[in-house]
């Protein structure tokens, strides 16, 4: 059970999109660069976050992405789910209806007790996700930041809002 | 993000031995043709589970598998984890540490925190699972079966142990 890199690369977008100055955004190509990823496979990831209603992608020669949302109404869940899909990690194949005990579908009047479970567990892990936002994790990256990496990202934001 | 279907085999194996009568053990043969499942595939789940100590592989004539531990010692936690594995769903690749704003490792005192809330869920997803036993899921299965799924499980029953 794998979550997709897209997962990391799409969150690291959205806190770095979170901390910009609020009339900036940002390429495909600055934010692959910022990152060190591969921009057409970046690219994937920001175009399925912006039809998930998560990023704007704006045009024309000030174009760029922007958070489409206050980073505070951004969960980890909402990345995690545009990039990734909100499937289940564990699907029910209904294997006790098949062999020598099986009776017809009818008669299994209630979901089976391992399917619940995993249900029960996949709640867990969405609901877990759920509680930070994209405003939360910026404000720990501010927190948690070195003195050498504020002073170089701020140049670099110089650089790409002159 | 995906379980493998071994993990929903793997789970009904277990309950079926959990209301085996005490001295039977089922051959993987017998187990596949229970569920209506392929023999060669399931016999590597069936050698995973052994090798996590959940099942007993016995030899000779009354050979077979049987639960090593009491069923309610077999969490669905550990079932998953001898059938999948236990790597986490997230893998952090430091993304932070590329690009423009990059420092030296030893500069980033903490976990990143995107890292930090991926680990949160993975926590409370496998909680979930640990909270529920095998005795459990065969307490339920007990419950909820129809009386012709239990009369045919003892016709079935009778013929294996015969």
């Amino acid at each position: 059970m794998r979550l997709s890199e897209g997962v990391e690369w799409g969150l690291h977008c959205a806190v770095l999109l979170a901390v910009m100055p609020s009339d900036a955004a940002l390429s495909t190509t600055r934010l692959a660069e910022f990152h060190g990823l591969p921009v057409a496979y970046l690219a994937k990831h920001l175009q399925a976050m912006s039809r998930a209603g998560i990023l704007d992608a704006g045009t024309g020669p000030r174009g760029g992405y922007r958070l489409a949302r206050p980073p505070a109404d951004v969960s980890v869940l909402d990345v995690v789910e545009a990039v990734d899909g909100d499937d289940p990690a564990f699907r029910c194949m209904e294997i006790r209806r098949r062999g020598p005990a099986a009776v017809p579908a009818r008669e299994y009047r209630t979901m089976c007790g391992i399917h619940r479970v995993m249900v029960g567990a996949d709640e867990a892990w969405r609901a877990e996700l759920d509680r930070t936002s994209v405003a939360d994790l910026a404000a720990g990256v501010a927190r948690d930041a070195s003195p050498k990496g504020i002073e170089k990202f701020g140049q670099w934001l110089q650089e790409v809002t002159r």
